[in-house]
């Protein structure tokens, strides 16, 4: 069952509380296992690599040249495809450009009242690694998602590694990766993985940022390599927030909680509404679609575990509890999203009106679906181009402008008790 | 002795890949005990920072009230501070607020051929925490760097923590607080003050994001909380790279050379020239400055095990040199800075020609001093106003534009066999 909250009950802030801080991550010990493997493959390079590949994915190379994934087999995986299925990736492939090119951010280079130029530019990072996990969760969708932005950033050099247990793989994996200009592919995963992106084997030579989502021992890798390396944000089990008045279809709103309710056990869908009735009938929805759907177990689990239908006395409660869960997804059914979205400070995406359902937002719309999970859209943002660029700062004085903002900068390194610094700006002055 | 590298030597390549390779930091094990005071004053709260601060810093504080430091000492410490260092500190704040203005990011909205509304918007983070380092490092230019971008951001809430070990605190860093707006200050350092950001006590409200330099207790603490809060980079020791001709005063690039190896025996700065007998020169004035200067001992220790000089037959050798260096600070004291900072990638920050020493930029030009050190600008850039904002995605679709770009997403919906996010566009077509 899931929960059922009533802003009107006396216990509903304890409730909400404690929804808030339910704890759906696995609560394994995998950091000491992961700095293990990132240590050996650090060691040993190409070998290790070998051996856990063989240990975890039962995958046994021969030797560290068929670590790399060909150009026959990506030509062999694409001719496998199904073509409509191929066309779609196609859209979305060209939408998600259109949109990260969209953020690419602009230099800027200005002269100051003191006569001092200062600005910045922008950079391409050059070298990006991409994580794709295998298994379940092998989404074509992803690599664009985290693809498409390094390109469009400029990047020189894109790597993806892929784990492929007992030698599968998902051809349209190595499609979308075709379709995007990934460079080379490996096939390997785990921390395993990240360790040969970020210290460099004898095959795979290191890159400067590490992207892409996977399971706690990638997680826990990836934030022990952060600082030789790059990483986006740690992931963790999806999330989804609607807010729906009566108005909307139960059998929709119904859908949309699944589809997120779907992707993992451990993910977590919540309802927000002004009318009990109508969370109602989205419950009784969910059990009618879960008894035609592929995925009703997992989605059941979810929904069971860490549903959760939240009724409001009136929608102008709903901003501040939407802000305190600061929701990955957020859809905003109601007749005036735009007001209520402007009520509304933390959320990684968020979805207007009664036509926009997250799985567009997943796939084709535009935006990127990698985004910040378990409340921590308070602090951060989903995956953008500004991931894969990193800025420069520039300033330019001459002997005028030394000379009038010089003083300040003597008078502070001399507070500080920075001799040589003050030395280096009054040895310029006359 | 500082290193002597000539490109034209046949082992230039093996000397230049060893210093690149030189390991300045120190390589404690520090992780295990910043976890246990992380869990400590997790579990603990108020009696764990007294505890701590009490150890760590000498300072006994009689109860938890005692933690915050209160207005009347703000006052005071202000009062006694130098006026002409005050008023170069207003001075500071004014230029950097002015040149953090301008990387305000615009919000964005448009809408495609498909009719789809698309865009994003930029909010603050609301809670900042603030970390100072007491003792020698404690410079109040610093705090000036970290909390202007977070004011200009919007942050509803500024705290900040600094040690006062044995209860001495440079009355300028509370001016700084105090002129920037900070809206509490807290007595404590260490792992047990990244803790009391991250997790709250009964006294400290938890923030959403903490920034600003530490040792190496506080950057590990600081990456343990990662995730749970956001935080800025890790912060290695401080590097400069001069590129200059022999057109320059070897007196001038060697007081730039000094201004960083004063912060820190492990500190780093490196000469590219083209000319030997210049890059003699300069060698000779730094052993004449450090004859006056207050922290010789310092310079000396770092220019001595980390400095280098390397000596080109052209510069446009250099920035090939200068992109594997990827340095924090740059000086180009050359003809045509522009030029060659047109053909380098890497770096933090630019000086561009003989009249902007990197000091100018430590204190008063107005770019933020907080820059990627250990050859982290490859993947990441300074402290800016963009660390302290965070973007949500909008999207919006009505009847007719889910009708042209739904089928794509439900057919990528069903080649990922996700049959719920299928269901949820599908169930809004006719």
């Amino acid at each position: 069952m899931p929960l059922k909250l009533n802003s009107k009950s006396a216990d509903f802030e304890k409730s909400f509380t404690a929804l808030l801080n339910q704890k759906r991550d696995e609560d394994r010990n995998v950091d000491a296992v992961a700095a293990d493997i990132l240590a050996d493959v650090r060691a040993r390079g190409d070998a290790a690599l070998l051996d856990y590949t063989r240990k975890f994915d039962r995958l046994d190379l021969e030797d560290a040249s068929k670590l790399r994934v060909t150009d026959a087999e990506i030509k062999e995986a694409v001719a496998s495809c199904d073509q409509t299925t191929l066309e779609a990736l196609k859209t979305a492939a060209v939408r998600i450009e259109d949109y990260h090119r969209r953020q690419l951010p602009a230099d800027q280079m200005y002269q100051d009242d003191a006569g001092v130029s200062l600005g910045y530019r922008w950079t391409a990072i050059e070298n990006i690694g991409l994580y794709v996990p295998g298994g379940r969760a092998t989404y074509p969708s992803s690599v664009l998602m985290n693809a498409i932005p390094a390109k469009v950033a400029g990047a020189s050099r894109l790597v993806m590694v892929v784990p492929m247990p007992d030698g599968d793989i998902n051809p349209m994996v190595l499609a979308a990766a075709d379709l995007c200009g990934v460079d080379e592919i490996y096939r390997i995963g785990g921390a395993q993985a990240v360790a040969a992106l970020a210290y460099g084997t004898e095959t795979i030579a290191p890159v400067d940022k590490i992207v892409g989502p996977g399971n706690a021992y990638v997680a826990s890798a990836k934030k022990q390599v952060f600082g030789t390396v790059g990483i986006d944000m740690i992931a963790g089990p999806s999330e989804i927030l609607v807010v729906a008045d009566n108005l909307n279809d139960p059998a929709w709103i119904a859908a949309d909680l699944l589809s997120q309710a779907e992707h993992d056990p451990v993910a977590q869908s919540v309802l927000i509404t002004d009318d009990e009735a109508f969370g109602a009938a989205v419950e009784a929805a969910i059990e009618s679609h879960l008894a035609s759907l592929g995925r009703a177990e997992i989605a059941r689990a979810s929904w069971q575990d860490y549903g959760a239908v939240i009724t409001v006395k009136e929608m102008a409660e709903a901003p501040k509890l939407v802000d305190r869960i600061a929701p990955e997804h957020l859809e905003l059914c109601v007749e005036d999203p735009e007001g209520l979205a402007a009520e509304i400070r933390h959320a990684g995406a968020i979805f207007l009106g009664r036509y926009s359902p997250e799985a567009i937002g997943d796939y084709i719309a535009g935006p990127n679906h990698v985004l910040p999970t378990s409340r921590t859209a308070r602090f951060s943002s989903g995956l953008s181009t500004l991931d894969f660029v990193k800025r420069t700062s520039l300033m330019k004085l001459d002997a005028a402008s030394l000379q009038k903002i010089g003083p300040a900068a003597i008078a502070l390194a001399e507070s500080e008790g920075l001799g040589a610094h003050a030395l280096s700006v009054s040895i310029r002055l006359n």
